[in-house]
């Protein structure tokens, strides 16, 4: 599977056309601008296999979930993202005979995505008829600026003969999610239209009613000349068609150029829809095709200005990590706070629901270090938004008093997951949700957050672990039993390292928070108090008791901190005596046998380390590297970059350098043979961090940033950019200096390893 | 819902009609003969809610599971034990009036069962047409002598008016399970015969091709004369019938009998099957329906002459307890060793698959107490065909060398559950299967078993064990990880008392076991050891190691042993702490919340202790259930019954008691609210046991009973039969002696608490 894409430094491409690829390919070359998102579906008629697959961002529907075995608690629905009302469709035919590419001759065959301008090329020379050479290229892009917009430009050239070409452009609504679980079509039409030239489809969600209105219109022209047209409408259930025919001489091409607005009931009132679509429309004509690409184009510039990684020596690389940067900016674009990051972002179906912990985990460090605050401030927001909702979902559970729990994966703020081992055990995600508090405002510096919204959340997320953890008279310590840490590879485990951590550093960080608002902004600080019951006498000093006395496992003889109660009871092996056709374990072994190995999916103690990294020595980070490393299969795709990032911190560079590899191209080299299912999106952040906290050793002090770059032996240099409380900064590490850029008017404080420098605004300097 | 039905020392009786109660109803009143069972379904059209339920023993569906989250080596399809084409119905019109019991006006009802004579009657009084009132009865059976044969009576009498009556007769195999998975059913039409008088209906399942044929005929009497009546005939896919009707003056009785014959292809060649079922039809209506019926009963009376228990003093716990006898042996006859015990019997489709370890660890020691001791054999002989296909269950799960783990729930062999901490980790059932054995041969003597087919299976299951069990560095001990066990209050625990136990008592036996045969029977042993490829010099080393240096946790304090690691960091607290209005938790906690809380749903340090009892002082015994009783919540319907055995064996008579009475009429008073889907049939065997075994304190002691009977006060007597190595005898217990009776030739040798005592053939004994 290694290498069926050729490499390049801003291209991925496709040369050849592979059926069996087809799914995989459809999402690599996905397009997305944070609004709606489109896999690489073809534009005309396939008649192979393939995924189809357009979405909207927010749509949903909440399909009953399939369970053998309920259990008490479990929610009755899935939320899934919705493949969405075809826009793309345009139905190709030539002197009679419809182009299908699995049924022509394929003379050659090219597949293009463009990651610096954004967007999707695939040029084809085919054979019909026996004689009849022609060649076909579309072009397509979701507008940056406009992104309610998708445009087409779909060409057809005979090339040694004269002939009649038909195209069928269409909306089309009859669509089916592949992961429906009973069978059921989730869309039901509200209304259709159809003129010559133009088509409007109105379509809406069973059970959620969202509303999401497509329009399209088109123009054909011939030597950039509008070709006059009468074309035939199509008109029933579902769908809407203009069918027109045009005679392109040999060497003639027709252009057909589709414009189509996309406009959801989330941005609208229902009953504006076709008024809005009508508008985009004529705004989109007006503009025409040129402009809003070159727009879109420069808005795309804009993004790799503040965002690009530029590697010097290792194409792979290079190519890899502008392939995780351009997928994340166009899964999220950081502009509505009722979005979030999915999993597979636009690109597939597959973890329907929308957020997983991945988004505070992964997500939210990238996009702090790149994006303007409110982007970060957004992804927080949406979590406070659905404050209410986790508390409902923990007393469900049977917690009290505005505890709250929030979900493993949601779309609305309901727990749309069940597995009880991961719905009601993987807990440690509340406590990504409380750190990512404490990490916007230690990037942003944007302290107000904390008593307008921050502390809100982290008085019910400490609840919720005040209640979770029991005493135990046996070891006169807290614990916290039956949980499922980061390594799902463990289920139903006692004390899990990382869980107790994140409970301690969560109480503690709410108790300092309060004590510093008492002094600060103690009005603030009252109402929330008051809204939410605290109660001074009873909570503080439970809260401080957890903290003071919880149960952590260390091994005392090997120094190393234990994932779990009774880790040290199992065999412990090195995940290379794994036979090579038992991997991954996941697909070849039954799930006890792996629950009862030592083998980690993903990091877990280690996850611990990295986030609190600060509280231990490089030689405790590396005893807990060495031990945890070896058993770790890295079977997620949210593994290999926190390794990669603790092996550059303990100065490992070759193995930081395996594990980055590992993690950035997992997609483009389908590591897990599941690429057909969508791309990893929340994962390709944490590339991002593998090179700017790993390699760049880059970190927040306080109010400094500091550097410790290290580079991989075959890399001559690389570079970034990040943010930092409103400055955006470029570093460029070659293997003799480091030079750091402020390309903000505000000065720098930067620690260079350990020596202390300024950065003036719109200076640099020359660290050796 | 307590007392909705009379209590009556041999009947069980509904009066009044209750629809809400129709479900309920449907599953106490439930017959069975071991080949056949039906559901309480009245014969003609009801119009409210009902559970269709006709089963044939054996014929089961392998339907899709349905599964959310799917985890290597689960099964695809889950057995369930089929409702079969409908051979009970009987339509009535009378003056062009249906009677359906949801519509007509019911001026009085009555249901019984008779358990002395095992038949169900019903007679009901009802007004149609605003004034016509008649009078219905029906009784049916399912014969116990002939078990392929079904009969009904069923008759009306106009009480005051003189009408047209109108039958429709019929076989019907249009029908479903409330279980399918996805709306399929399973029955196909192979043939049909309708002709005036008689019909047939061939069906077979759908991918296990079982045939199934029924076969009915019948004749209608008015003052025991046969009527003359020329039937219509209905012949329509999947359903015969004839319709007639005949004239009733006012209070003349038309007495209906429906023969009807249910072959099976699992009994006859499938193309051999209209001619048995004719055949057999015709010895239905040559024996005729009193013949038929006073055999039947007298096939019970011998039933019950060695397997009633008699209970003075207590009409609801005598009640109780025919209830139990009586539907274990409507269940299970041991006639045919490929049937099995399902949990529900002929109940209800819940846990579709026939056989789980109750079938081993209550059903069995019912049966050899009770029953001829090939019905005990049958039952193991079951297990013994399903090794190989236990070897490959095993395999699936990363096992080698002819291991066996044998399935959790199974129809034919083959694993068909899917939950993975059950399917994968609760394999202490394994164990019981090894148990089984011993437990065959010291009841019956019948040591020839052990070197012809149990030895197989013991070295299948010690190589479980063996493989199973890890060695843990950190304990310097073999320890057992991840398991679940009776408890499933817990699941993924590590070193489970009870399933330790289980281990290091199975190696044990098979190592002795080995080494007896070495001496008293080396070339059958010769041949297993051969077959079973047996390696001497590695196995049995391996095996003596694990014996020796098996992990077993203990609370040194309290001196108990621990349910699993960990178990002393749980708040232990008692289940009287749970409030009333959260009980059982299982229908008001979350999962997680069940598993982390000490709550035991049923016994398992105590039912690892009630199997080895021999190895334990009393002192310790009452420890361990003083412990673990308090904290159980008896939310299996397997749990009350060992508890109360234990708490007899420690003296505790007033706990016995009233854990017996939460067992014996579990599904008479409905304690957990859910016997419209079927009795518990699993458990009737230890409430049975409870009185034995509990009050009557019978053991085997080598070649001896033991018994150490107590009475609960508020009984006058009790007394009970047993059978020990081809003798039978009676125990009758009263407050101031014990009569023990020896019904048989040979003599019985008796410890009465510890005192030996020869009760010769035929004679009996007076202790007191």
């Amino acid at each position: 599977m290694n290498s069926y894409y050729k490499k390049d430094e801003w291209l991925v491409v496709e040369e050849g056309f592979d059926p069996e690829m087809n799914r995989e390919s459809e999402s690599i070359f996905s397009l997305g601008n944070g609004y709606m998102g489109q896999r690489a579906n073809f534009e005309e008629h396939y008649s192979g296999d393939y995924h189809r697959g357009s979405y909207v961002a927010g749509v949903y529907y909440p399909d009953k979930t399939r369970v053998g075995w309920w259990k008490n608690g479990y929610p009755e629905y899935f939320a899934k993202v919705l493949n969405a009302p075809n826009w793309i469709g345009i139905n190709l035919t030539v002197d009679g005979e419809v182009i299908d590419l699995a049924q022509v001759k394929i003379n050659s065959f090219r597949r293009t995505l463009n990651m610096k301008e954004g967007y999707l090329e695939r040029h084809f020379n085919i054979t019909i008829l026996k004689t009849k050479t022609l060649e076909i290229s579309s072009k397509r892009f979701l507008s940056m600026t406009e992104p309610d917009l998708g445009l087409i430009r779909y060409s057809v050239k005979p090339v040694n003969f004269s002939g009649s070409v038909s195209f069928t452009v269409y909306l089309d609504s009859d669509v089916r999610n592949e992961d429906t679980n009973y069978g059921k079509k989730f869309w039901k039409e509200v209304s259709r239209h159809i003129s010559e030239g133009s088509g409007m489809l109105i379509s809406r969600t069973m059970k959620t009613d969202f509303h999401v209105a497509l329009g399209m219109t088109y123009i054909l022209e011939k030597d950039n000349k509008k070709v006059k047209i009468k074309p035939e409408i199509t008109d029933r259930a579902k769908y809407v068609a203009n069918t027109f025919s045009s005679v392109a001489g040999k060497g003639e091409e027709l252009v057909l150029y589709k414009f189509v607005s996309v406009i959801s009931s989330l941005n609208y009132d229902k009953k504006n829809l076709p008024a809005i679509v009508n508008q985009r429309l004529e705004f989109a004509i007006r503009s025409g095709y040129n402009k809003l690409l070159s727009d879109h184009i420069n808005e795309w510039d804009k993004i790799w200005a503040t965002s690009d990684v530029v590697i010097n020596g290792d194409i792979s690389a290079q190519q890899a990590i502008r392939f995780n940067i351009f997928h994340l900016n166009q899964t999220y674009t950081g502009k509505d706070e009722r979005l979030n990051i999915g999993p597979k972002g636009f690109t597939g179906e597959k973890y329907g629901g929308s957020t997983y912990w991945d988004t505070e985990a992964f997500g939210l460090p990238f996009f702090l270090k790149t994006a303007d605050k409110q982007v970060g401030k957004n992804l927080l927001l949406y979590r406070y938004k659905h404050l209410q909702k986790s508390i409902e979902n923990a007393e469900k559970l049977g917690f009290k008093h505005g505890a709250a729990l929030y979900p493993m994966v949601t779309m609305n703020g309901e727990e749309c997951h069940n597995e009880w081992e991961i719905t009601f055990e993987e807990i440690h995600r509340n406590g990504a949700i409380a750190f990512a508090i404490y990490n916007y405002i230690r990037h942003t510096g944007d302290k107000e957050y904390m008593a307008d919204y921050g502390l809100e959340v982290l008085i019910a997320i400490s609840r919720f672990w005040s209640q979770r953890a029991t005493y135990s008279e046996n070891l006169k310590k807290y614990v916290i039993l039956g949980v499922t840490g980061p390594n799902e590879y463990e289920n139903n485990v006692n004390n899990n390292w990382y869980t107790n951590s994140l409970a301690v550093w969560t109480l503690s960080y709410t108790l300092k928070t309060i004590e510093e608002l008492e002094k600060g902004n103690s009005s603030k600080l009252g109402k929330v108090l008051k809204k939410t019951n605290f109660n001074f006498k009873t909570e503080l000093p439970r809260w401080s008791e957890l903290v003071k006395n919880m149960h952590f496992n260390v091994d005392t003889k090997r120094q190393v901190f234990l994932q779990q109660d009774g880790f040290l009871d199992k065999e412990l092996l090195s995940a290379e005596s794994i036979p090579k056709d038992e991997k991954p374990i996941n697909q070849h072994w039954s799930w006890d046998r792996i629950l009862r190995s030592c083998y980690i999916k993903q990091a877990d103690v280690l996850q611990g380390l990295y986030l609190f990294e600060d509280k231990y020595d490089t030689e405790t980070i590396k005893r807990n590297f060495d031990f945890y490393e070896q058993m770790t299969v890295h079977e997620s795709s949210l593994s290999a970059c926190i390794h990669s990032i603790l092996a550059s911190r303990i100065g490992n560079i070759a193995k930081a350098y395996e594990l980055y590899l590992r993690t950035a191209r997992l997609d483009l080299d389908d590591y897990n043979n599941e690429v057909s299912d969508g791309l990893h999106i929340t994962s390709m952040a944490g590339t991002w961090l593998a090179i700017v906290e790993g390699f760049g050793g880059m970190r927040i002090q306080d109010d400094k940033i500091l550097l410790k770059p290290l580079i991989p032996d075959n890399w001559k240099s690389y570079s970034f950019h990040s943010r930092f409380r409103g400055i955006l900064f470029e570093v460029k590490v070659s293997s003799t200096q480091t030079i750091v850029r402020n390309l903000s008017e505000k000065s720098l404080n930067l620690v260079f390893d350990t020596k202390n420098y300024i950065v003036k605004g719109k200076t640099e300097i020359i660290v050796k």
